[in-house]
């Protein structure tokens, strides 16, 4: 089976489990919206990934992990959608949750994906009580203060703000929280795997400002220009197109080469360039190049 | 120490440990302004007496068993009081969190308050590792699906909804989840406590509705006349004030009858009293049924 199709398949077995019986109808219709809405999964592939190269010895608690880092992601994604903050009307080329189902259910949706995510974790860990602890700490620090996605989104509404903090915590926090989860979910030390998650996570957070740039909103899924008019801090208003994605492609060979020695080595690198060409396609940002000389978009801010 | 000192004791300390250093300092400010605004504090002082009188071996456990229903419980009033919700402008005689410091804020503390209950609980357990799943699992279903308080709240964007399942959720979910902590906490089987929390929980509902018809803003500390305004279903009015007083007597009775067998029998059932006169002090009600004739109230709907 495939690393997706293992996530999409925990993902149905854990959401449903979690759900129990009798949950207000609308809630979970709008729960399941969030989170199957063709994501690409990439933080509980992560997650997995690093799971096998520790040996997989606990496959049912790995995949709680990556559910569980996949949920609170989605949770994210359901409130930064909402009016007070990037008020989004599609998200993967559909309606956003506040949008089909109401801001008072969006809410309560991003509220109960956090507690269906630790759920989740408490669910799978019966069988190794000992990896509860240590998982959600990791997956608290991923999500809350000081420097989780939520502190990260915070940055927002500070006058001031360091670029590189906010940046870590509003992206970077989740994918560090995902290559460590891989690992502590079979038991081992998570330290030697945060540079790959760090790493991933600045790539990842640096695809998205170029793809906002370069890519129309029919292909985004989402509206396009969102950092210009929000006047986000973007890498690629920053750098011009040209410096962001060479920035881009720097922080791709820093993953691969922070992947500590394991058997499988060769596999996650390869894994980690797929994963770069999938984000940013290489016709993609030449085509956008050749039309836009680069000195436009190096002042576009 | 009084119950009401050991608990704002211990989330002074607790919520000061789980901020870490170097979280955005308005979203701290906005979490500190939910948490310590004068709150009764009854969950986790339910938690700790129910943990007394189970023995109140972990003590350490216990406090952050309560504190983190307590950050629970702020978390949902500050989503509440939104305008997606009740749009209230006030909360303990204060601004609400989204007045104080706008609706972006407001919404991320609510999320990192939910995550923080849970970064509370693994903190504390690393004595106990054994009993920090069955405490996520009980805390998970106080507050999310299928009939947490999230899930409550969710019962009021449905078109259909059981009164009694939306109360059960809406607070009592939380209040047994309170009542079970404490046992937990001790290593205890939460069984027998959870009719407590249950009863507890339905009185205090009641308790709301009738403040919110008896009281005058001012005493409140919130806006009145808030059920009928948002065509909430309300005991008060659904028996009258007459009817609904009864109703909560009953209720208090119910629950002091529920205390199961223990050495603090005697001091339990004498707390639940006390919090029954301070929920609803005799004189108030007697001074408001003197004022309006029954008819004329239990009419008002």
């Amino acid at each position: 089976m495939s690393l997706l199709a293992r996530v999409e398949k925990s993902l149905v077995t854990h959401v449903e489990a979690a759900s129990g019986r009798g949950a207000p109808p609308r809630l979970l219709a709008a729960m399941q919206h969030a989170v199957f809405s063709g994501g690409a999964r990439i933080r509980p592939q992560l997650c997995l990934a690093v799971s096998m190269a520790c040996g997989d010895n606990a496959p049912e608690l790995s995949d709680a992990a990556g559910v569980a880092l996949e949920l609170m992601h989605c949770a994210s994604l359901v409130h930064d959608d909402m009016p007070a903050f990037d008020n989004a009307d599609l998200r993967r080329g559909r309606p956003t949750v506040h949008k089909a189902y109401g801001e008072p259910l969006a809410l309560l949706t991003g509220d109960a994906l956090i507690v269906m995510a630790y759920q989740v974790l408490t669910n799978a860990s019966k069988a190794h009580p000992h990896r509860l602890g240590p998982l959600m700490h990791n997956m608290s620090q991923g999500v809350g203060l000081p420097s989780g996605i939520v502190a990260g989104q915070a940055w927002e509404c500070e006058t001031k703000a360091d670029l590189a903090l906010y940046q870590r915590a509003k992206t970077g926090a989740l994918f560090v929280a995902a290559t460590c989860a891989g690992a502590l979910a079979c038991g081992s030390d998570p330290t030697p795997w945060a540079a790959l998650g760090a790493n991933l996570g600045e790539a990842y957070q640096v695809a998205d400002d170029i793809r906002d740039v370069i890519l129309s909103a029919e292909l985004l899924g989402k509206p396009a220009g969102q950092d210009e008019l929000h006047h986000r801090p973007s890498v690629a208003n920053d750098l011009g197109l040209n410096g962001a994605i060479h920035h881009f492609q720097r922080l791709i060979d820093q993953a691969a080469d922070s992947v500590p020695p394991c058997t499988c080595k060769d596999m996650l690198q390869q894994l980690v360039r797929l994963e770069a060409q999938r984000l940013i396609p290489a016709a993609s940002y030449e085509a956008c190049l050749k039309q836009a000389p680069k000195a436009t978009l190096a002042t576009q801010h």
